[in-house]
């Protein structure tokens, strides 16, 4: 978790939402991703999509039974079907999702593909927490700023 | 749903299961997506993903909510997970998974992101399901050959 929460720094220093994520094969890191977004405008480009697809090119295969996912944030559905899809073994995220609308276990236990993935939360999650509060905390700061200018300037018809 | 079909058959013709995915935007089609997870050897490789990138790369745009998806086969929680993440307005399918562990109207009304998507199932559903169940019927009968000939050889010990 240690080296997925490095990945989010990596997506913090270029101004995205602090999420990274790694994935391990036989105790060895193969393949690492960090949120890129907006730097793509893709949706599709989370830490957890960028890790997997390198896994599955890595390793010459969709299919990645041998793996694990560690990821900073809990997942979206998209990347925890991505998960199931490529039938990675567990996943191993850090902050929790606090609405519970990820469902995260409803996927992963679904039974979908007759596969089922073992979930892990709370993995270093006092660290993987600060790292996206701060995030927040700053991005808050700057658009309540922004506002202001902003304000100022429609005050004046701008 | 008929452009999405003649995705499907592309798929078909490259020996993928027949899965095919439009999206439409103000009445056009804006990209087309098939599935190729064997080709690539890519679990995310599914239609809905190659056709909501393509929408996201030419719209210049992460978030395409003017936008619907159409698609062949009832979307997996990756693929339902990434229109969502895309704030597209409507995912209409034709066949449905019929185990009902696809957990389509589960994420669509997650209100996760505070974004519900529309979801409206069975569009030309016999057409769509006829492509596929023809897959399967001749991949069985081609597994059933190879089990056939297989056997024989493993009765000779080779």
């Amino acid at each position: 978790m240690a080296a997925a929460l490095r990945c989010a720094q990596k997506a913090l220093e270029e101004g995205e939402v602090p999420i990274g994520a790694v994935v391990v094969s036989d105790g060895r890191i193969i393949s690492r991703g960090h949120n890129r977004r907006t730097k793509k405008q893709l949706a599709t480009a989370h830490a957890e999509i960028e890790a997997i697809e390198k896994a599955c090119k890595k390793l010459k295969s969709w299919r990645i039974p041998e793996c694990e996912l560690y990821v900073t944030l809990e997942p979206c559905p998209m990347c925890m079907g991505a998960a199931l899809n490529a039938r990675i073994k567990k996943v191993c995220f850090g902050a929790r999702e606090d609405k519970g609308r990820s469902l995260t276990r409803e996927i992963a236990g679904a039974n979908l593909l007759n596969h089922t993935v073992e979930v892990e939360g709370g993995v270093m999650e006092e660290e993987c927490s600060a790292i996206l509060s701060e995030f927040f905390s700053s991005m808050r700061l700057r658009e309540g700023k922004k506002r202001k200018n902003g304000g100022d300037k429609g005050e004046k018809g701008e």
